[in-house]
């Protein structure tokens, strides 16, 4: 297994010594906590969104992140000129599908931006990824004994289209691509009552794509250190207040030391 | 007196249960930190705006909170879409003035939404809702030696206009129906010095209104647990940073015996 | 050299007493930071962009604020119209050219505004300052052994052109005006791995701007209570997370003694 606590410890330290300029176009909810968990662990964080400047800002970055928690047209047309001009200069582009599924208009805007432009990464949670393949309404009320086979199966076809890795989020994270699946068993049940920190877990891989070109290690790198950094947190903290609090000063202060101590990774689903 | 320790916490506990859907329509300033309060609490938001999906997603949710802080044009069409689509649906409608009475736009923003779809709840401070009926200018300057009575005053008539609960919150939070005013006298002197408190207590009548139909009793529950889990985070805090933090915890770990020992509610203005 | 402990924590006082209304237009990132950080030291703060009421919002502010971090096409227009409005009521103006030189329309939007309305204040990194004279582009890759020279050139040019103050800030702090140069070595490292302090310090700039009309005074207090309140936080912290939280506190506990012990000040570049 070639992905290991050293091996994501030395893209943390590339991430630290390179400070990878991380264009994000995302939601206004997290825009502050991406922003200050990018700077924690080490890269650049920048947000820009204006039809005149994304292609100039994705142009001088060393990845490129697009969420659509907070969408609007002018914003949208933003993503394409970005995604774009990311294919161009084959910069890494990751995708968030924040709730893909809930409303057509989600769905309808990451399908497009997947087939306009394949992504190196997409992260979303179970329901999200499987609204991407159009399975959000089938699946529903489905009696299904392990619920994130259908997941799966999405995240299968996603990465069969796009050729990238494909992430599905929850209490284990399945990172799929053509070698197969990765499982990332950290992370702490608290973490779900911060707001944004899935959207942060996309920003980190954005960060790790900017370092390592092979997408399903920089996407499993990025969901240890989340893990992690929240299992830390947790350990600290009386609620989500002070988890979030306590998560930036664990990136900040993360070590191989934690990543030896406490990753659980496993290889199939 | 029907409003108790045990009802308000009935309603935290069908909110902790039920996790409803609060979709918000809110300023910049506060998203995060109301998404927060929402979460920690146990209720589910989300951040909507784009005209082309607000009815999809109002359509979905428990209730819908209108927050005007940081208006534009395409928000506000957006606003007047979801308020309809609530209205369709009778899904409760909380409307947070912020700041009205210091521009026309907001002050008449704030009166063409009430008069197009009646808000079950209006939480504002007294400015604003004496701005919501034209005495924004004429109560300036005027010495009275109780300056709540004025906004009382101004809170009945929104009463009588809507049908719906008004909430003037300052020192003392007055929650204005047909039936009465009720007095919740919690809350903490330092929680005026962090930004989006005032939201936030907006936000969390939208979790109350989602899961208890008496608007009142929806709005002295939230104003109530508002103001107690300020106690207890000023109780823990050395500044309006550490406020914020211990805030978030404290609604996460909100219990009946929070509620029991430090409830301050009465009758009457 | 006027510039003491004293006459900054007056300013301090002035603030705390008169609670100055500072209009922000700034970028979706530092809202809820600089929001916080303004009410901590006892300012008042207002987010408003729309340029349906920009004008009367700056109508009855102490102070406006600039901040392009996240610009686009209305925003812009906004700009423009409170700036005018600051103008003709003679109420200062503050400039934060964050990302200048990083894309065109930044830069571009940076030097139209200044041509338009000269800022009472700005304050920016060596780049950014660069930048708005035309240097960022010659002066990259010139092997200088001090590159804070040309940062500083470049603030005596734009204080020629614009006869107010102007902050070049980074380990030490440069303000710039036609009396000389005044030099603030507060601060912490860790105070660049949180998002949003430079756009705070020029926020805070508004404060002491609305209270001091000599502009390289209250750029100076404006960046020492920054700094001093940093170096506090970083003795209280772990890691960014807790630093923006005891930084906020700081502010809000700042005393006349944080001054005296701590004020590290100096004249000449």
């Amino acid at each position: 297994m070639k992905i290991t606590a050293e091996s994501v410890y030395a893209d943390v330290a590339r991430i630290r010594e390179a400070a990878p300029l991380v264009h994000n176009i995302t939601n206004y909810v997290v825009m502050n906590t991406t922003a200050n968990a990018l700077l924690a662990l080490g890269a650049s964080p920048v947000m820009a969104h204006a039809e005149e400047e994304v292609e100039e800002m994705t142009g001088i970055a060393g990845a490129l992140v697009i969420n659509i928690g907070t969408l609007s047209r002018l914003w949208v047309a933003a993503m394409f000129r970005a995604v774009r001009r990311a294919g161009e200069l084959e910069i890494p582009l990751i995708l968030d599908p924040v709730g893909a599924g809930a409303t057509s208009y989600r769905t309808r805007t990451c399908r497009d931006l997947i087939e306009y432009a394949p992504p190196a990464i997409i992260r979303g949670n179970a329901s999200e990824i499987m609204a991407l393949t159009g399975q959000g309404t089938q699946t529903k009320g489905v009696d299904s004994a392990d619920p994130s086979a259908a997941a799966l199966e999405a995240a299968r076809r996603l990465n069969e289209e796009t050729g990238g890795a494909v992430c599905v989020s929850g209490e284990v994270d399945y990172i799929v691509d053509g070698e197969g699946v990765i499982r990332i068993e950290n992370g702490h049940p608290m973490m779900g009552k911060v707001t944004g920190l899935g959207c942060t877990a996309t920003a980190l891989c954005g960060a790790f794509a900017a370092v390592n070109r092979s997408f399903q290690e920089a996407t499993a790198g990025a969901m240890a250190v989340m893990g992690i950094a929240g299992e830390i947190a947790a350990e600290h903290a009386e609620g989500p207040g002070s988890l979030q609090v306590a998560f930036l000063d664990a990136l900040f202060c993360f070590s191989e030391e934690d990543l030896k101590g406490r990753l659980r990774i496993g290889v199939g689903s």
